[in-house]
């Protein structure tokens, strides 16, 4: 359950400036409700929370059942979209130094011929016990021809193909369009496995589709909960959006006030990537025609220790969203020291979790004296469903909040910029 | 050897903006070097660079040369520029799979219980083969109270007491200052190795001191070439200032003209978390009275799947830093497929760092039309001793452009706000 909390915020903003926001969003929020705006034939993701299709999750739980069983390696073969969703669930929910199935590796979203060069080596040695590393691979691309992603894929499947000869399908799984593109030629020539992204869902939207689900639920993560939580807050907020108006509302109060930052900043360092998932959500969403509030991660307390200088006393052009989790999800605590050579003993007893806290409201103290425009949003605990509400929550509120600036919030016709000079400058046709 | 290429941020510049720029950063050109600005107190990174100590050199290499004998894993304690620098230079030289050393962990640097609680459970867990894990902890921090690094220091050194007995003390290893704190009584009672944080230099200046030094040479980095190559661009840049002067200048002149982002980019994945240092160096020298230019990481192409559409076409309120490495280093390259069913032949035989170099300048030339200024920064290859030259470039640099600001680079009065506010709600006296 998300708890919105905008006060702060709002102390920045006049009632005028409020209310005319708040009539912007609330024409924003009937453009997603009713697909009336530009980009509605992008709603899917919509689509899919209010009509659940249980068949699909039970396909992918199986799958990532026998995958965990086999694999020493799960490798996550896509860029942007096709792999910061599955990033930030898995993140925010595994351990950080052990696993307790494959370890999952993520390819083909860079260019860095080092990193590849190293992977290839890193498959092919032999377990401790002398035996073959056991690989999966999921290639995630809408076209298959994101060159990232295909250079990747073309010299990871041929080195399996040199360890498993023909098996080295079965180690293949392939997310992609329902049809055309040059994964569904090998799917057809190969027979690799085949999963589908939907033709209305975009890629920074399609984490709760297989194009997630797949690398969730091979780390062990249940994905039947994360996806029952997108769904209860689809439901709730189809009865009552008024979180989902304040948040927008407060954002377009801010954007048109010239604040050109967002500084997301979560408390926990598990809902760092989950940072990561938002700004490729936010920022490709609403960065266009000259709009947009830029949207920086922090991770705090880390970066109170790089960026809190300036967030506290430089140029005041920024806002703060705070990522909280309200109960701890750890059982450590400062223990008792004989001697207190180290003068902590006055926190013995208290958790890490309560210390988090007070550094937490601490900093929303300090921040909130200089000057700085804070949206708290909290959930009670760390878990798949409520990450799966707040997926749903960022989805909406990014919609809702991208239409109120007149924008679609469905294309990204900028990224295509950079791609097309490249390959131009590659010398393809 | 770095160059620096400012034509296209220069283009967006006039000349009088760029005179009256060049005209401050001269001034605070001066200011760092004769030491007559505010804070100039905090000018030691530039003595030990003007007068180098090879014995402490040599002092680092030989404990790191039995840490690398002894150790499965050496824990780095620290949090801000007690790890940000060593971070920065062991990522970009290690391999992404695989170690030559022991395992580097980060801890202290957050407050989080999960991840301590695992840590500890993790150097806990007996090897493969049944045996004791060595673990070596480098705790670094100037007082030896900084909470987070602290509490973590508590609790690990308690379990390594467990562990070793009386033997534990030979594994922890000090780096803080010349007198008083916390650390230094822990040293006298226990018998801790120390090593000394020049109390001229900073934590964000510090990574060519101990602090950063022996994390880096820890993990099998030749920290006499980082070092020299530091050297080098003092003795370069105290002869020939015109690189620092144009680039500070072109800051300047940016910063003047409202853009509130720099977005540091790098298009090799090893040099992400040089971003991090610099993001740090940056923001919490010139992030305050209201003035700085925010220091924002990004690591492409990665990012220009997520990042890149705002940077083509939302709010024009940002400038671009490269950070290029020309020649590669990875020999891979693409291999020509039989029957190229994924239509990637017209690649075969070209390597991946020259895709990559391609991918940069489509980027380039897409984000000068979006009307991004850009500024280039290029070392010819990833080595220790480029990495120096880069650490010094963006010290001096910083340091000239904050004059050239009219603020003190040298102090974060803004970092203690969160902590008083936390003290006060923890109860401390």
């Amino acid at each position: 359950m998300i708890t919105c909390d905008v006060k702060i915020a709002r102390s920045f903003i006049s009632d005028e400036d409020y209310i005319t926001a708040h009539g912007k969003t609330t024409l924003g929020y009937k453009q997603v409700a009713d697909k009336s705006g530009p980009g509605s034939e992008w709603l899917g993701w919509r689509d899919i929370l209010a009509d659940p299709n249980d068949a699909i999750l039970e396909e992918i739980d199986s799958l990532a059942a026998s995958i965990r069983k086999e694999a020493d390696i799960f490798i996550v073969c896509g860029i942007g979209g096709s792999y910061l969703g599955a990033k930030a669930v898995i993140d925010a929910l595994s351990s950080h130094f052990s696993s307790n199935g494959p370890e999952i590796i993520y390819a083909g979203h860079h260019m860095g011929g080092k990193y590849l060069q190293e992977l290839l080596q890193y498959i092919q040695a032999p377990k401790a016990d002398g035996s073959q590393k056991q690989v999966y691979l999921n290639v995630i691309s809408k076209s298959g021809s994101t060159l990232e992603t295909a250079l990747s894929f073309r010299a990871i499947r041929k080195l399996m193909e040199e360890m498993y000869s023909d098996d080295a399908s079965k180690h293949i799984i392939c997310t992609t369009s329902e049809e055309g593109g040059i994964l569904n030629q090998l799917i057809d020539a190969k027979g690799y496995r085949k999963f589908v992204i939907p033709n209305d869902i975009g890629g920074r939207f399609s984490v709760l589709t297989p194009v997630g689900l797949i690398p969730i639920a091979v780390a062990g993560i249940d994905i039947k909960a994360l996806f029952y939580g997108a769904v209860a807050a689809y439901n709730r907020y189809e009865e009552d959006n008024e979180d989902i108006i304040e948040y927008t509302s407060l954002r377009n109060a801010l954007h048109k006030a010239g604040k050109t930052i967002d500084v997301i900043s979560c408390f926990e360092p598990e809902l760092a990537s989950f940072g990561g998932w938002i700004q490729q959500l936010m920022g490709e969403s609403e960065g266009k025609e000259g709009k947009g509030i830029f949207p920086a991660v922090a991770s705090f307390s880390t970066d109170l220790h790089s960026l809190g200088q300036f967030i506290q006393q430089g140029k005041r052009s920024l806002m703060e969203t705070f990522l909280i989790v309200e109960n701890s999800f750890s059982k450590i605590e400062v223990e008792e020291l004989e001697g207190d050579d180290d003068k902590l003993n006055y926190l013995a007893g208290k958790s890490f979790h309560d210390i988090n806290k007070k550094a937490r409201l601490g900093t929303t103290e300090a921040h909130q004296d200089g000057n700085v425009p804070i949206i708290n949003l909290t959930i009670d605990a760390l878990n798949a469903e409520n990450l799966g509400e707040l997926i749903y929550f960022y989805e909406l509120s990014t919609g809702v909040f991208v239409y109120s600036l007149g924008v679609n919030p469905f294309n990204q016709p900028g990224v295509e910029d950079y791609k097309k000079a490249m390959y131009r400058l590659l010398g393809k046709d």
